[in-house]
């Protein structure tokens, strides 16, 4: 796994792909400086009269709910539609699903137009693919990294038909059949606005180049993990890691994926 | 006031509260990045189907009237009121109050719902409390220190019945009854923009751990003071201070706060 | 040429004009940052209800499309019409002019308002001034810079009785007759999101001070070019660049100026 997402990271330096973000207004500066840094093409455009035709010319789209608004939902579905329509691949990133009623029913509107991906933190999965009836049963809880949410995580993906990828202190990637762990990544990480934010992003960024979702979404965490676990070394603070992780996405190579990354398929 | 401050930081982060902000376009990533330095959990979110939903589960609201349009004002308001049916503190930050007609409605609205804290520079604050028939008489002008704007200050703070907080090279903090002095600082924060949003976001996490909103003022303009006045030692300039200020907020001990601070009360 | 505009800088510092800017939604921290870093006093505001009486209190206007919707080129048109009046220089920065049809007619309906100055790349000009009769035909095509794309440049800056920069490896500023060219500046700024922005804000800020902008373009575009390539020098990354940028236009002085710029007149 390793030296295919050293390929890939190679390929998207080729291809420089354009990629399509609709996310939220906190992290728009942070999110179109990590796609130009890995070397994608960011475009952030949320006009009704537009994103279709944006979706049209470009290699992925990128949906992150962090402030929605009615307004900006509607420009999200018009632009799902037009990725469906045209045979684009994208990404969900359902920022604090569970949070209330009209975020959770937002988000799983857009989760109908079946995304390639979806990439949120344990809590976020979990309210995003527990049934109503199962919430207050068993369900998903949270960080919860044991075989029961394993399991639930493979059965989800299977069941949506979409790679389901659960990020945390171990980043857990499945498609429903193969399950892959990445343990790259640093504490202070938590500590930076929108680090999820651009792990998603990074992810639309290999799924414009990959044909596999499961090994774009891997990729995407692999290359955020690294450039964050090197960012962090001898690190004073948020401040200086949110902009080192900038610098260390840019310095990224092929070799140090190959050394660095510690990942396992299950 | 030292020690009662330090001891406030320490609540802060064991409690982690999560602090809900409206704010301007211009600094969302800069006010969620030091609300997670400080130790507080940021929710960005201002969508009206949800702002209810997010107050009640919230431990403040820091309401920022920067970049204030008509949908952002009723999401505000619907805001404001669930603080005030759940019984949460919140903070008005009355950007640019005087500058236009409409930002002064606008703020003034916003005022009428009784926020615990109000923080501006002095002429904001001076646009935002002077009554029209004052305006062009005595009223207080802007940034002067004498005694008779800070009578004013005591003066608006007793009548409305909430904390005045006036930035500027001294702050002055004052319920009506105690004024606060804290000269720590620099004035190449002036040059970073946002400084005053953050010093407003602070005050918000503090509003969350703290019952008394003289004392959650004063520990949040005493907190952005104090990392400010070291990440401005021997720095190249704006950019480096923005990114310091942030490592500053998240290295800052109770040991710093009690040596650093230079704090008056009257 | 370099004296002068020098000159400029140093009327920058001394008048800290007011510059209003309603821009995307990527960049509006940076734009920010960066005219309070050369000395200008920024004011972001969009509401239909202010942007009148904003535009009529400041030096000067910066408009700039690069996540325009509906309701954000209403505001706009609102500002622009203020402009006019109050015979307030504006700039416009017509990002992805040509990416999709709403963009186009969005820019075109703005540039019927006659800016001082337009600013965008090869690509963003050439959709924008380019004829639909022409489009298929010859044209101005990207960032040429052959003689034909000049002489295209100064034909429509005569034209249209404005001055258009044209920002790349090289600058090019004309305002139909004469020409311009800068050649300060380094390849990883175009790993910065916004730096284009940034080049626009900056013209904005020396059309407050500046009555002829030709000159007002220029010393915009020098000042970036050359903080920009100081601040590349030795620069680990893109998000070390976007921090440095904003020190090193802290500190451009008028020397810096007459010394490090590369500039030539026809």
């Amino acid at each position: 796994m390793k030296s295919i997402i050293a390929g890939h990271l190679n390929q998207l330096w080729e291809a420089q792909p354009l990629v399509h973000s609709i996310t939220n207004l906190v992290v728009m500066n942070t999110t179109a400086n990590a796609l130009l840094a890995i070397g994608a093409s960011p475009i952030m455009a949320h006009a009704k009269e537009e994103v279709a035709d944006m979706v049209a010319i470009t290699g992925s789209l990128v949906i992150n709910t962090g402030t929605i608004a009615s307004d900006q939902l509607e420009s999200m579905i018009l632009a799902v539609e037009a990725a469906k329509e045209h045979g684009k691949p994208w990404v969900l990133d359902p920022v604090g699903a569970g949070a209330t009623p009209y975020r959770l029913a937002s988000n799983r509107e857009l989760l109908n137009y079946q995304p390639s991906v979806v990439r949120g933190n344990g809590s976020e999965i979990a309210a995003l693919f527990t049934d109503n009836s199962e919430r207050r049963g068993k369900g998903a809880d949270s960080t919860d990294s044991s075989d029961s949410t394993l399991q639930f995580l493979q059965e989800k993906a299977a069941e949506h038909n979409m790679v389901i990828a659960v990020t945390g202190a171990t980043d857990y990637i499945t498609d429903g059949q193969q399950l892959v762990k990445l343990e790259n990544g640093h504490p202070m990480m938590a500590k930076v606005t929108g680090t999820g934010c651009t792990a998603t992003a990074l992810i639309g960024a290999f799924l414009a180049v990959c044909s596999q979702p499961l090994e774009a979404a891997t990729a995407g965490l692999a290359c955020l993990g690294l450039a964050g676990e090197q960012a962090s070394k001898a690190c004073p603070g948020p401040g200086s890691l949110q902009l080192r992780l900038l610098d260390e996405l840019y310095q990224l190579s092929q070799d140090h994926l190959i050394k660095g990354l510690k990942i396992s398929t299950d």
